[in-house]
């Protein structure tokens, strides 16, 4: 059956039957013009939006309709990581085509329904409407995060380390593997199609103020590197010898004659975190490693007064890459 | 220039430019990874997400650009309205056609930003992707609304009364006029392209509790009426000799031989308010009149025990019409 076949009441009492009861704090939740929310007294609230776009930001060939709920909310999920506050609710915006049938919204529905009830996030509503072409699942996501507490990505000073969690690259490998019908690392593969949000570094990081600016790598470290430099007024020397390369896309980048660390760095979708730390708070940093063990952090660099990037290998400076950006095709 | 020639960075630049000051509430702004708002205490945060796209809800063949960045918002801050929510702040998510000319974004922007400053609204954040098809824009707006203070649309009792307010049709025969290349009225027209937003109706309604069930007519007074008396588990008897259907759009409606009442009450995209008010609260109703002289409220219909619902014409009734649906082409 279609959407256009079932028709919007019928598939919007099909979404809502799939979503997670809301917790006490959604006052009133799906099914309303809006959502009332309680925050927390003396919290903040903070919010999100960000968007995928079939053949933009997946392609239905290989992304099953779970994955892409899973992570439309993901990434929502990482920007507010990428603030230190806690995720409490989502509301969910679809623009589906008329033709995509039912079950593949009720699958989408479900795969973001499963990851919030991971992180506690409420859906607190949203809306449905039809798209002439692609699908579009559009998610805003609100958390909250104590006065004073907000990581931003201009707080960074000259001499501040930067750290970078987990893993890089392994989210273009994956995608270039799935291009290439060559499945052949599925870390890498589940890493672009399913990526991990990184909440409790986040959190954790903003509670004891572990760092000084802060930003998730949607769109790769590149990126990120040069965001969180032109935004604390720094330049940035990163050493290529410290950035931790998945070692899956490393061997596939490897086996392709092309440069691990210059795609890892160029790579998009990574939704680690890029922390800018002085050296004098590691005691902080060590501390959120204790509580939390997982994802690795990595010093691979750090701020510097004079407004140059560069990456540094071998002891010589090369520019740093441009990375990814959206609509240069 | 086009939107792949300039780049992301660019024209996020560019539309930042173009959006008012956040106010103080807005701690951390666009720019960041998300926004950090702080709602006032002992108030609660109201959030709505509402999405336009292209083909479906506009035609770029006689929209302007400023025109969709306008009715994004309205509708949103309707959503709000209907809820007695005071709106405080939106993001604003756009997915564009790489191909869509800069320009065209400046005035959306601009087009969002003057309704905006309208209404002390702060634009918070948001995305810009690309979209392989048409042009989506996605607005979250959120507002706040003392406690048990909001209007939902599940609390009407039978008995109560139902109002509306300004008039209905006038956009459903804009619409039409724009379609057939006749835009002989210009009030329908602006209905169409710039709808209101019952802002201060909603807010005022909502404030000395003047009604026990609210809705916007995003999908015309058929949807309202049935969703309002759905919701409250009620049915509904609505006299068609007091629905107040547009004078421009009657005249449209009767130049083509087609029933006004019929069209007016099927078409959507009104924006009015529909209320539900117990007869003893009239003088409550008559308080947020004085307050709130335009648009008029004119009472329609009333909620009944049993679950019909019936469109009353010279004593006679009939089944209610069914109304716009989303999906059904």
């Amino acid at each position: 059956m279609t959407v256009s076949e079932l028709g919007e009441h019928a598939l919007l009492a099909r979404i809502m039957a799939r979503l997670p009861r809301p917790g006490a704090h959604i006052l009133v939740g799906p099914g309303d013009d809006a959502a009332v929310i309680e925050p927390r007294r003396h919290h903040r609230l903070v919010v999100t939006t960000d968007a995928l776009v079939e053949d933009v930001h997946f392609s239905r060939a290989w992304c099953r309709p779970a994955d892409i709920g899973h992570k439309a909310l993901a990434v929502n999920l990482s920007d507010l990581a990428a603030m230190g506050a806690i995720p409490r609710w989502a509301l969910l915006s679809l623009a589906l085509p008329g033709a995509l049938p039912v079950e593949d919204v009720e699958q989408l529905t479900e795969g973001l329904a499963a990851l919030a009830q991971v992180h506690g996030v409420s859906v607190a509503g949203g809306n449905i409407t039809r798209s002439p072409a692609g699908l579009v699942v559009d998610v805003t996501a609100g958390g909250e995060v104590a006065s004073r507490r907000w990581l931003t990505r201009d707080g960074g000073h000259p001499g501040d380390e930067l750290w970078v969690s987990g893993t890089v690259g392994s989210a273009r490998a994956g995608l270039e593997m799935l291009a290439a019908g060559d499945a052949t690392d599925a870390g890498c593969v589940a890493r672009h199609l399913r990526p991990d949000a990184r909440v409790r570094l986040g959190v954790a990081v903003a509670k004891v103020r572990a760092a000084r600016a802060a930003m998730d790598l949607s769109d790769g470290l590149a990126d990120a590197v040069r965001q969180v430099a032109a935004a604390s007024g720094c330049g940035a020397v990163v050493s290529a010898e410290a950035v931790p390369v998945d070692p899956g896309a490393r061997r596939w980048w490897e086996r392709r004659g092309a440069d691990p660390v210059e795609c890892a760095v160029a790579g998009g979708e990574d939704y680690e975190l890029l922390l800018a730390v002085p050296p004098r708070w590691g005691g902080r940093l060590r501390n959120v490693r204790r509580h939390v063990a997982a994802p690795p952090l990595t010093r691979i660099g750090v701020l510097t007064r004079d407004g140059g990037l560069w990456l540094e290998r071998n002891g010589r400076r090369r520019a740093w890459p441009e990375g990814f950006e959206h609509f240069r095709e």
